[in-house]
Order: structure tokens, then C-alpha cells, then sequence
């Protein structure tokens, strides 16, 4: 097991990650970039996972009746327990990530009723966080709030064709393992919003994150990204410019 | 969304996975073949998912208290919800997937009452089952069953002496991303055991499997394990024998 923080940075640092669910979430948008993170709370002292959802109901990955009507629907998958709630979530989360899946999907009166308050949870904590992460179509959803209006984003290329009708106003970067944005206009600092393709694109994504935030927590003098990878027994992509998907591009869904 | 079914193969294939859970498994190691599995069943009709556990409760990562008393533990993981006990697992379940992780290591009265039902109930399902797939440490936990005895088996490199100590009549491979192995002469298929190195080599492993298994399922002329692979945005590594992190081995934990 590691040793804990060695040297504290100097500037705050990110304790408190939320993460949003809601049904038919893809099980790797979210399990790979938060088996980093858990490998990572080895190293960060006090680092608390929110797992956040309508109500505290398991979430399903399945693909759900509930979210799609009459729809192709599947009783295979599994259910991730949340912590809390969008309404009783602790007002000082730090980081806002959010996964894609078919579930970003989900339209008319039972989509909305899935998504709406996902969306307003998005909305209303934007701007209130140090950075917000998404894998996969989750950057769709984000967009369908305006608040990624004006920032480079990417997404699965699968999906490409839905993705980018949810706001025209993102700057979609076709071409792109992931993408790191900021405002300073805004007040952001420069590297707030990351956001990555499919599924491998978002665990190369989370442990760059990795790096870039916390590595003054890294007792070897290597990337920490690096070590968390090792001990996963994962081989990164160290390059956000690499995306063999791209040529999928406006594909839509198989 | 892939059509399904086809082409249904001669023999046959397995419809029932049952996952084991145990606390403080490593997430990837589930969650890694399991996006898989469930996009798989977009192509294979009625492909079931068995979450197993002791009980019902929902089955932590977390570094738990429960199974290290007085050790390092940790608030920071997720929770995955059990379809069944070990003890109403459905009879016919055909492929026991076994994760690894810290959990595996439980030891003294308080590992012994977590991992004992698990270790029944693998060694009573291994003769009934037509598959058996671990990855990383969950080699370690099988083998402590006697179950692996006189087959190829692999694991975590950086957890090899651990692993390797759990029975020295497992036939270890030191280099492999993953093993593939069986016993004529015990009524198995050749094919019956695959294990697999960490957690990336889980994945590939697992993707390697369904194309082994499924590929008559498959509309499209290529490798199934790839069409899947693609549609996760996933690079997948078809070497069983590239393992970059054999030169590891003996190190123990970090």
C-alpha cells in the first residue's frame, strides 16, 4: 500500500467527487475512471466519493423500460447504490463527473422525468466546482444544460451525430482521446472541464487528471498516473490527440 | 443496436454468468468484462447475469473494516447490488466469473467467515460449470480451493508471490496476459479455464472469450470480441502472451 501525502501542494486541492448516475449508465464510463480514483484516495488524504441520483435506489446499467418505453429493453446489468441524493448532495463537491450510456438518451415524459433534475443538478453546480470530468456521451448531456456553450469538448464518435445536436454553441472536437477547457474570463482556472470519448479514451482521461491535480502526492518521482496505471496493470495513453474512433465519425449508434 | 441472433451455433453456449462478489474486490475487474457481457447480450438472447454474494447486501469496495480489522481502510469505493446468495444461486449457472482484489487476501476469523461461503461455493459449481474466468487475484482465491490444480492458471503480477503461494500445484505462468485451459481427461472442455493478469488484461481476456464462445452470434464477418470492442471505443490487445507487467513479478504490493 502507498504511503500518504508526503508533500502538501500549495493551492487547494479537490477532496470531494461527484459523481451523477441515472439509469442506463455505461458501467466503464464510470468503473474505470473511479477505480483510478479509489487507487488515488491511497495517496490523497480524506478524498470522499458522492455517487448522486434522484433518489438513493440502486441505478441500473440496464437498459431500462423505465427510461425507454416500449423500446428495446434488457434485464442484464448491474446497480451501483448511491450515497446521496441531487437534493441532500453536500454543497462543497468539488469535482462534478459525469458518465454517458444509452440513458443520456432517454426523451419524452419518462426520459424527462429521468433527466431533468440530472440536468439542473449539472446547471446549478457548474459553476460552482474546480472541474467537471465527462466520458462518452456524457458531454451530451452536459451540453443539453448550455453550460458547456463556448468550451472544446469531445465525445464517444459513435454517438457523434446526437451528440453535437445538443448544443451547437460547444466547440466539438471531432478528432480528440480528450480535451481539457477553461474560461478564465469566466473565472475558471484554464484546465476545468475535461471531457473524453468512449470508454478507454475516459480512463486515459481520469488518470491525466490525475496527474495534472494531484501529483505533488506522489511519493516516486514518476507521473502518477503512471503508478495508479501500473498498479492497475493498465497500459495509458499518455497522447489526448490519439482517437482511432474518429473515423466513425456521424456513424449514429450500431 | 446490433440484431440479434442470427445464426444459432451447433453445440451448446452458455447463457448464465454468475459473477462472484466479495467485499473489497477491485472494480475493474468486474466492471471491465462486464460492459462487455452486457453489450454481448444485444447480440445473444437471453443471456442472464448472476451477482452473487453472501447475501443481499450490497457488496462494497471499500477497504473495509470488516475484512482488515485494525489495517488501512477506507471510506472511497462503490457499492454493486447481489441478485443472489450463494445459496439460491440458480443450479444451472454455466460460467463463474471470479474478480480479484484486497478482498481476496482476507485472512484470520473475520476473512475467513467473508471468504469461506465463496470458496464453497466455487469448489462445489467449478465440476457443474462449462467456464470458469478469474482475473488479477481472483486466480488466487480459486486456487486456494484445490479447484485450479493441474491447470495453467496466471494473475497480478504485482501480486504474484501472494497468489502463487495459495497452491503450489497450479501450473503458473510467470508471463501471460491471460491463460486458456482444460482437461480432457476430466470431462472438461479444453477450453474451460481462462485467467487472466490484471485488470486490462481482464478486459482483453473476457473480449477474447466472447469471440471464442459467441462469434456465430455475430451479423458482421469480424471478431466479435472486436465489434464489441469498437462499439466501447476499447483497443483491445488479442496477444494472450504480451505482458508488459511479468518483468514485475515477485514485487509484491506497492
Amino acid at each position: 500500500m502507498a504511503s500518504a501525502l508526503q508533500k502538501p501542494p500549495c493551492a487547494p486541492v479537490p477532496k470531494k467527487i461527484g459523481v451523477v448516475l441515472f439509469p442506463t449508465f455505461q458501467t466503464l464510463d464510470v468503473a474505470g475512471p473511479l477505480d483510478a480514483f479509489q487507487w488515488l484516495s491511497n495517496y490523497v488524504p480524506d478524498l470522499k466519493l458522492y455517487l448522486l441520483a434522484n433518489t438513493l435506489d440502486p441505478v441500473s446499467t440496464k437498459f431500462s423500460e423505465t427510461v425507454f418505453p416500449g423500446s428495446h429493453t434488457s434485464d442484464f446489468g448491474l446497480s451501483i447504490v448511491p450515497t446521496h441524493t441531487f437534493d441532500n448532495a453536500p454543497q462543497d463537491i468539488d469535482v462534478l463527473f459525469v458518465p454517458g450510456g444509452y440513458g443520456v438518451m432517454a426523451c419524452g415524459a419518462a426520459g424527462d422525468k429521468v433527466l431533468n433534475p440530472v440536468r439542473a443538478f449539472i446547471k446549478e453546480r457548474f459553476p460552482k466546482v474546480m472541474y467537471l470530468l465527462t466520458v462518452c456521451t456524457g458531454s451530451g448531456l452536459v451540453a443539453q444544460t448550455g453550460v458547456l456553450d463556448g468550451y472544446k469538448a469531445t465525445s464517444n464518435k459513435a454517438a457523434w451525430d446526437w451528440v453535437t445536436k445538443q448544443s451547437q454553441k460547444v466547440n466539438w472536437q471531432p478528432v480528440a482521446r480528450w480535451t481539457v477547457d477553461g474560461k478564465k474570463d469566466k473565472g475558471d482556472r484554464v484546465d476545468k472541464v475535461w471531457t473524453s470519448s468512449g470508454v478507454q479514451a475516459g480512463m486515459d482521461m481520469a488518470l491525466a487528471w490525475i496527474t495534472r491535480v494531484y501529483q505533488s502526492y506522489n511519493p516516486k518521482p514518476e507521473d502518477l498516473g503512471t503508478t495508479i496505471a501500473t498498479t492497475e496493470e493498465y497500459v495509458r495513453d499518455l497522447d489526448p490527440s490519439r482517437d482511432p474512433f474518429a473515423k466513425k465519425l456521424c456513424r449514429g449508434w450500431d
